[in-house]
């Protein structure tokens, strides 16, 4: 069935009426993420792909109005007839965009007219749902899915960016208190248990999303790959494992880089992974419960596709293919450390679901080594929404898994997040892939 | 009489005991022009030349803290130790400064916190003054004097910062509303007078600071001039005026131009003055007081020194020389449209006062020929106090007279202000010149 | 077998009897590309990404003495210590480079200098090879491969790179004269067939390098590979089609480029291929031959990955995957209009040969939508040889099939070129594919 | 007397039979000084202040086709319509010019078409000014003299422009040797002598270009000027002088700076003056006649405005205002170390003129703190010829006195040489002044 959005939904009329409650959840939980900041919080961006979190607070209403009440409702209006130029992020088709870069010199419309525009939205959207007879309803379920799918993306976003703006601040604010013990400070007397590598063979294997639960469109269709035999670590690389690689000269050594890699870290000065910071000999770095010390058991964070890469060549590994991934992922059940666990930081392995593979879901997104392109037979829908995947499927690649900071039921097995391969401040974390047979 | 600080200051104990209530009345007056504020508004930075109004609270704080409480009071501290990194502006000698142009990537301190800052500064200051004797008073009063003389310089450029941030929301909100019929909005009938030109003949000359009242170093020493016989214009350039230039395909032809201005203008584009914008065929402009057209007949603003030059040389004029202007102005009481008027935005010819010069002073800073450079025999006071004026004698003009954003007891005759020739954000205005018997 | 530098070679004596023959024909084939230069046009550089023939006739030198002499000759030396610096282009295993986009700021060495250090190169490998023994010429022969190979590599760059220098000229000098009628400037009178789909049926295909032959390290393992069903064009776009596309305001159009590439076309202006300049209504392009009217029946050239992607989105199609490519290619005989043909630009349909598929080989490179990533199995070889290839492997899109400036002998099925999806200044075009059953 | 050009010419025909000789010997100068250059040399640009030398070549001669051959000859051709729009260097009021920053990047007009064209010139130059009669002649004067100044202007940058291309190449080529014992390498057995202070009493005093003998417009009018007393240095500042500078962390410390040099310093990362490079603790530069050491006896050199302004600062004097300079050097004789002599670098003291006063003129431009302005009265003649000095007169500061790359006859007392504060690659030095009884 081919719908507007170009993206699958769900059949029965009985998801139809939980849509309110859903949208009412998803709504309130984005409020609540900014429980802790001061007004002054809302309004900075950090850097040109840091947005502001007022900017995410309003950019995500304007979804709902953008692709739902515009188009339905002819006598809908916004509280500014600017507010569709200041919060379309990259729809072209929609219209004239403010730009990008600029988004943190805007201190109004003020952080309180943004939340009577999420009320103002919320009211409308509400009002159209409680309104709409089966079959409306049913026609608009896919964009409504689309738009709380979207605004759970931004709730990581707003999470990772508040992240880098609390940061640059010489004051080391502290988003939220750790709760004691959160978050893998108490490492087990054993440490992480030793890196194993989980061997898989070679066959025709279906990767991609088959239809039925929402999906976004980059995740089908569903398709058949020639998979080669390999073997994947069954835990991600940790921290400590990673200042290893420092302590070995790793951003140094250009032999273990990607040319365009080597030359990111000569132009930024890496050294070590956003965040990190040494003192007196020992490894810091900021996190969202204030700056501390480096758990040498949790996972490495905050690291490019390029350091990712560096690392494994080091280990004399490689990342997966995200086919790779995929193929291994489904053997475990979607669970981990994500947002609603409440730590916002990676937790070192016992927290994690049980084995033979751990921290597949949640801590980390993990770099793959596959550029972010279409499956074959990819085709955006028509129109606007067609934009929202499609076109960024160029100088990028793709992650998986989600991360501390993902709703979990935002997350799937087919699920791809993609950025460019210099990206540091996601939540991005590294797995380890080889050749079958292959030693390291 | 060589005091600390290198200025010249008041010579009685008199005066010394006015120094709380000025130092109340001042730093009170900081705070009363944020009074229309959103908390947000405190926070942004829209280009590096600007700074946001939060900074500007807790800069002019800091500098009573670093060349008074710090150097007089052993157990004083600041609320934060890092304050002294945040908010040193340009003082190398008193230590490492937070990069300039990154001053809006900070929400914290909060305004809250700042507002803090500045009650628990001035605490420490008036409790300081208290408790000295006269001695002590006598010894600091030129670097209260200097302090508060650097406050007022912040209360303008807080103006002309916050109308630069405002000015970029495209929702242009208003700094403060226009009380009718201020700011030249009621045009007389008869328009502005026209242009004359006032003679003055050659001979020596003295000028600058020769002490007494305060001054800033750069002001001095008085010495000799020889000043050939000029002319000057009895008013500004009015927006009208400037217009025709515009008209006249001004900003196209590049032999009207100084080089470096000529490259000004096709890398930024300029087309017309800051803020100007031509809509069906009529210019309007930001202004504190919101969006509105250009009043023909008040004085052009926004300008820099390149467009003043550029316009002088169409109108078969000149800049004047900044001896030469201050020569001309010594017929001139120091009054008009200054800060405490209330207009912020300078106004059409009726409101100054009684020629034959009309508008020296207030209205709009006025562009001189004259690279910022020392007078014979300056040397500036030595220590940090001394990196206040004299370093930034390079690649800079001066501009004389004050603005509509200046406070009125601030300036006097041989006041100098210098900004790089290609500075527009300020309220800077031109005055023509031109060499005698030269027919414009 | 695993030999240095990772790549298969021949493994019969008789070849290598052959290779000094090759030697001398390839290193000879180098200079007579030079005949028309002047000594200026040796010396410049005109973006980064161009270097100066006299770099070329050096660094293809430089690399017989790194990975030849220097390691089995004792006692070589180059004629000046600075030379393995300067002409070193990439590996940073070798030792520091001469700063890439400085070439062209070097007069010295002389032009005369460095046919010298040719010549001194020559000398010395080719007492090498005489004095060899079969053991030593059998072990040396896959470094004189890739030797060779890299230096046809830097013949095609030679003629791309002076095609831009030459442009740039506002003389628009001719680089080689044409000689009539090549070159496809006789359009024959029933023009370019219409373009047909050529469809191929889902299955396992094998694809890349399986040995033998010299192939370059990217080419392999050879591997199976799951295809989809698909079409592909049976002709190359053509530069009328092109323009078509231009009318149809194809660059302003930003929903039908990727992210990236609607950025690129913003900032750098782009309405047309690179060398493409309207006159009088009528467009005209820089080439070889010099500055003449664009002949809409030649394939269209010079355009980026962006562009070419854009037009297939327009056209209602896609570039083809380069698994298709190859397995579409495995049709036809590797023959076409390359670099021996003498045209040096991309030739109208008739030259090519016979059906289904024309054009697959020469006239431009074929982008494809494939980034350039690593074959499942590939390992580059170990040390510096190793840099060849593998480190490029991001932010860069595969093309295929050679070009008119490519040599003949040094293409192949297999072949995989690379290059950012917003280079231009190689002679690359469009090939058209879809998904079966897909209408354009 | 107002001519054509501005400027002031001499007042008789006895002269003007002069003229074709001394246009002979000025334009065969200029290529006399490429004598030693390679082909290769001619073409490159190594930063946008460098013109490659065929440039230069072109340029020159432009000139004069441009104010007087077409202007007079209506018949007039050039070898190629485009030299006018290539060899334009800034004169807007003639027509668009070819981007400055890339005249590196033309490879064509070779070197051998550039000396046509100069001879085409020449041609025509001797040709007309045989034709004319005395009349003619005469009006033709000023621009034949201005002409061969310019000529003269850029046979000194040639020399500094072809400095800085040798210099950037890794092999440090020579450009001419030297002639032992040429350029100060014998030191004498007492070093040089003591800096003196010579003082000058305050006054009234002319100064400036009166007319009479050629003179650019910018020398005058010859105008008063009140004088403070002043005390200025017997000699310029040595290199070992300056390494005690430097030795003193003189570049480190921010506080002897202006704002804008020490944001250059760190931006461009300057440790020494330009060419300069320490090799086992010892200061080595690359001069004319190759890469050796420095003598410490020797005045220093390629020192920027800012790096005098701060070495003047350290010493405890300041630098001379021009007007203070051309006061001093009243005394003294045009004489000195200047492209004559053949020595190409800044002397040793031996060399100069007798004093009080030694090498006032020749060896290294002395840097002044006048930043450079009109003078009163000032006005550019009219039309094309107006742009030559006027229009650059902001952000530059002026120097005196020519340097050893300067030609002996083209300098005098009224000389007001001008660049960016910035600037280092002049032969530019420094000399120190400072207010009476003020101790250093």
């Amino acid at each position: 069935m081919d719908r507007p959005g170009g993206i699958s939904g769900p059949d029965s009329i009985a998801v139809a009426t939980g849509i309110v409650e859903q949208y009412r959840l998803v709504r309130r939980r984005t409020e609540e993420l900014c429980a802790t900041l001061e007004i002054e919080d809302y309004v900075v961006q950090t850097m040109p792909d840091v947005s502001p979190t007022k900017w995410h607070l309003a950019h995500t209403s304007w979804f709902f109005e953008a692709f739902l009440l515009t188009p339905r409702q002819a006598d809908y209006r916004a509280p500014h007839p600017l507010y569709n130029y200041l919060y379309n992020s990259y729809y072209v088709q929609i219209g004239e965009r403010f730009h990008r870069p600029d988004r943190g010199l805007l201190s109004r419309p003020t952080v309180a007219e943004i939340y009577a525009y999420r009320a103002h939205v919320d009211r409308h959207v509400l009002d159209f749902l409680e309104a709409a007879d089966d079959r409306t309803l049913e026609e608009v379920l896919p964009i409504m899915a689309l738009g709380l799918n979207h605004e759970q993306q931004h709730q990581e976003l707003l999470l990772t960016d508040i992240k880098h703006v609390l940061s640059v601040s010489p004051l080391r604010p502290v988003f939220r208190e750790a709760s004691a013990p959160e978050n893998g400070q108490t490492v087990s007397a054993d440490g992480v248990p030793a890196l194993e590598w989980i061997a898989f063979e070679e066959g025709l294997h279906e990767i991609g999303h088959g239809g039925g639960e929402f999906a976004f469109d980059n995740e089908g269709p569903r398709h058949r790959r020639f998979i080669h035999s390999f073997e994947i670590a069954n835990r991600l690389v940790t921290a400590g494992e990673y200042m290893e690689f420092i302590e070995d000269g790793g951003y140094r050594r250009a032999e273990l880089w990607l040319s365009d890699g080597a030359a990111t870290v000569e132009r930024e000065g890496w050294q070590a992974p956003l965040y990190w910071e040494r003192i007196d000999g020992r490894w810091h770095h900021f996190t969202l419960h204030g700056f501390r010390e480096v758990n040498a058991d949790e996972p490495v964070c905050h690291v490019s596709c390029y350091e990712a890469d560096a690392y494994a060549r080091w280990a004399g590994a490689r990342l997966p293919d995200e086919a790779e991934w995929e193929v291994a992922v489904s053997l475990v059940p979607p669970e981990g450390n994500f947002v609603e666990y409440g730590a916002l930081h990676p937790a070192a392995m016992e927290i994690s679901a049980r084995g033979p593979l751990y921290q597949m879901y949640g801590d980390v997104w993990e770099w793959t080594r596959s550029p972010y392109a279409p499956y074959p037979g990819y085709q955006p829908p028509p129109g606007a929404i067609g934009e929202y995947n499609g076109k960024f499927m160029a100088n990028q690649m793709v992650l998986r898994g989600g991360s501390c900071v993902t709703p979990h039921d935002h997350i799937r097995l087919t699920y791809r997040n993609f950025f460019p391969p210099d990206a540091r401040w996601q939540f991005s974390g590294i797995r380890l892939a080889k050749d079958t047979g292959r030693k390291p």
